[in-house]
């Protein structure tokens, strides 16, 4: 047995509360080390009784470890337990709080591991409707110009080449002339990087929190987009930038006029005075943005605003959520402020966070419900647009990734290809169309919410930033309609088929080129073949004998001994 | 290289903040496996500059793995790094977000960890003056009788065979009449068990959080005390049992009273109507304790009731702060929470948490400063008084329960070696003062609080409770005088000596019977040899050349090769 490879802790994600009644454990082993993996459990307090005895499931393997997962309920929801451990030559280990040993001390209850009381305040649950969710992402200023009174100045024709600074023209009500579409398109989650009064096209530099750029609308209007889109069943989440303001931003502005006698001075960080926006003598979010100077959100009196800002858009206007903006350079001690004021203004409220790397630390149920999976879009990256890694690789890390998170956050994740801060897919995959439908498919099949970055739908190229935040393309003729009746397939097939959203995953032999896996809920049963090489391949897979439906054509195939899928070509399989 | 054994993640206490300008960096390899381990850093944003290096120390090993520390420091507390591995047989591995890799893929700045910004507010500082601390922990009850007048119904002579239910009448008179002692004893923190209004001896059933029992004293003697210790530099936390209240207390007797209209009902966890205490349908702590409802701290009356004691406390009576019972059945948002209010009160307030197992959920900073050392009271109950355990595995257990924690954490943990809710240390080791001097001597020059059960200093026995809540020894022909200077002489020492409350700890060579470890801070050093073997011992130590003065008995002494300890004998010997 390799010793150092078995894990367990006693905290997020390794023990963890699903409900009122049921306890998450997991446990690590190297690869393909064990043989029996099982928990031995029962109330703290119990000396008297035999412990319960779980078998543990081999739930996913990356490229190193095995991880085991079961869930427990007892009684009084207070959990002492330990593991008992077989390895493939028959070598046992107990495992408990003391180690691991080849015999355990009587009495056994002694050392064990404890989960000493679930309790319901701790229990991390996201907004039910969330799980369901299906996110189109838009940037205002260049998904449609619906009010040309409202046009900024210097506004460009649509459609014209887009550098860092033009603006297009695009607002509130161009999203609303446009729900119908997003409605046949099937989301129903639309996410908007921010609307609130600033200088720049991409509006994360915020003058004012609480106004809507004129050039977009006013409150009135947001009010209206989110009235009309929750008529519709899409719900609408905004983009709090709460890491900096814009240098315009009035406290700021105070700061800038008068030096260290500004009663704001402590509301940012400022290095000497006075205050200069070319020399940035103050800490700004990046490298010297001048016009981003960081907000000191431990101050008492920063939080206060910060907060109120949250609570007056979900209240005032109705949205169903934030996302935060750069929320990993912000205090751990703000976001739980955070979470209090936005579930207490609507308990349903769905809080994400733009963290680009590994986000334990947000993931414990007191600050995010979920973050943006730039993880998985880089491995979806890797695999189908750059091919840098197989097929198992892509499992192997996939796996990894997830054994970070509890099965609530991983439910929650905005599992997106591209955003206004990336390439485009279609780009990075050389316009190779077929690549982008891979990796939707796999978006559709897999675990968390489908994201679309507006445009990706109907084929649109671009390099990263300001070339992936070109206009929207709404003439016909020049969107690739084709590409867009296939989103509205999976649109539709992630709406009827749960088991894309419930079921378990399980890889089932992904190799170099192709992935394949199986969900299932139930007696439900999807089974997914991505084919990202250029051949036709011919499977054989263990224990897929049975009749299916093809969901992309609604053609009934049976499987006998084969499966055959051409390159660059999918199947999503629902067992009959 | 053992690659299953390598770990590392951008949380605590993995990677946490020391302070506002360095971020404590931590991974763990297998023992023995690696010949360096170095940290490439810069900051996230610099896409330029080439990379910091450090090489990361091994600071302990436990029975598996070998634990790497560092800290590091740049300008703008934005942290990007990876780790370059190195086995014994030249191997070379890299360690990013994205797992281990013989190559790196350029740029390497691609897949870092990273720790987005260090922000102060997330910065887990414990007060500097519980660093310092010595406990004493009093069992009011049975301390010491300083006012007949308020002795409870049915008090017993002092010193007579205790019982569950016996009362003696002890008092904070009593506590008061012997501050003298304490001071002269040398300890500086004095933890009382409960005083509040309570039917029993112990206290814990809380019949009124605000009023202090008055067989014990009153509000105004409890301030005399606090303000009488303060005088002579003693700080005084009190118990706070916040996990249930007693069944007299009065949200429950109106519970009983009024069933289902109780407007109390969800203060507790009824299970049925009407309730009853014999047939306890409701949930209560332990094993059907009738007398001890469980509160339902997820209640926000109950919170905000229970949050106005804690700060009550502290800003009437002057408290120092609070150990809090069975707080790890008690949920984690209510500690968040208390945290808040109780540092509100007073910044300098200590938090300690009654947990007697793996700690780590509590312990991000965010809820408690620290918790009571039970797992290091089993390693010393095993080495030294049951003899169960070698030198080496103490060392090795020792070093894997400190690896579950930040180094601030494991300075402000009480280091106990018997409490009310135990055997006293002297009956586990047979009544063999020897073991106990020798466990004495470890806690005092250990990290952490040494922390002594009143009685312990004067060599009262005692199994578990009852017999551990015997009435203190005031005779002097009855008290154990040597042990007790023996005490008096550690707590001088670790006042005189501040290697032993900041210095870093090593271990040697401990072996089968001997503990052998050095503190050193700067240029101070302190060598520790404690034969828990019954044997005379000669021992030869590496680099250990050198005079030294033997600060128990302060003689000089020289060592040249070797080093003689006799049997249950120690040395505790500083570097001059």
């Amino acid at each position: 047995m390799n010793k150092q490879a078995i894990f367990h802790i006693t905290d997020i994600p390794y023990t963890y509360a699903i409900d009122e009644n049921t306890l998450a454990v997991r446990l690590k082993a190297a690869k393909g080390d064990l043989k029996n993996c099982d928990i031995y459990y029962k109330d703290r307090y119990d000396w008297v009784n035999p412990f319960n005895i779980n078998s543990m499931d081999l739930k996913k393997s990356d490229s190193l470890f095995d991880y085991y997962e079961t869930s427990l309920q007892i009684d009084e929801n207070r959990y002492r337990y330990y593991f008992k451990l077989e390895d493939r030559e028959g070598n046992i280990c107990y495992y408990n709080e003391r180690g691991l040993h080849e015999e355990l001390i009587k009495p056994y209850e002694q050392n064990c591991f404890q989960f000493p009381y679930l309790n319901t305040a701790d229990i991390h649950k996201v907004p039910a409707w969330a799980k369901e969710g299906i996110v189109y992402q838009i940037f205002p200023d260049r998904f449609c110009n619906g009010d040309k009174n409202n046009d900024p100045e210097g506004t460009l024709p649509w459609g014209e080449e887009v550098s860092t600074t033009t603006m297009f023209g695009g607002d509130l009500q161009g999203i609303i002339d446009k729900l119908d579409y997003l409605q046949e398109l099937g989301i129903n989650i639309a996410y908007l990087t921010p609307i609130f009064l600033s200088t720049t096209n991409h509006k994360y530099n915020t003058c004012d929190y609480y106004q809507v750029d004129p050039s977009f609308g006013d409150v009135k209007k947001a009010k209206e987009l989110v009235e009309k889109c929750h008529a519709m069943g899409i719900r609408v989440i905004f983009d709090a930038v709460f890491n900096h303001s814009g240098s315009d931003f009035f406290a700021f502005k105070d700061v800038i006029e008068n030096g260290e006698k500004s009663k704001y001075k402590d509301w940012f960080f400022i290095k000497s005075y006075p205050v200069d926006t070319e020399k940035i003598n103050y800490i700004t979010f990046s490298n010297n943005v001048d016009t981003m100077p960081k907000l000191n959100t431990h101050n008492p009196e920063v939080k206060e605003y910060l907060l109120k800002v949250a609570e007056y858009w979900i209240k005032e206007v109705g949205i169903d959520g934030w996302r935060l903006d750069v929320c990993d350079e912000v205090d751990h001690a703000f976001w739980r402020e955070f979470r209090k004021v936005v579930k207490a203004a609507n308990p349903e409220a769905l809080i994400i966070g733009e963290i680009m790397h590994e986000s334990t630390s947000w993931m414990r149920g007191d600050q995010m419900d979920g973050f943006m999976n730039y993880p998985l879009r880089e491995l979806l990256l890797d695999f189908f647009a750059r091919g840098r890694i197989t097929g198992q690789k892509f499992q192997e890390e996939l796996a990894y990734v997830s054994s970070l998170y509890t099965d609530e956050v991983n439910s929650c994740l905005f599992n997106l290809i591209g955003s206004h801060d990336t390439a485009r897919f279609l780009t990075d995959s050389k316009e190779d169309i077929n690549k982008l439908k891979l990796a939707a498919a796999f978006q559709y099949t897999y675990i968390g919410l489908p994201y679309i970055y507006y445009g990706d739908e109907i084929g649109m190229v671009g390099e990263n930033d300001p070339f992936c935040r070109r206009c929207m393309i709404w003439d016909e003729s020049k969107q690739n309609v084709e590409l867009l009746s296939f989103f509205k397939k999976l649109n539709a097939l992630r709406k009827t088929e749960k088991v894309l959203v419930y079921g378990d995953y399980k890889d089932l032999s992904s190799n170099k080129n192709m992935l394949i896996y199986k969900r299932t809920l139930g007696n439900e049963e999807i089974l997914v073949i991505l084919n990202n090489g250029s051949e036709f391949s011919e499977l054989s897979l263990e224990s897929t004998e049975g009749k299916y439906v093809d969901l992309l054509n609604d053609k009934e195939i049976s499987i006998s001994n084969t499966i055959k899928v051409n390159g660059n070509d999918m199947k999503i399989l629902k067992k009959i």
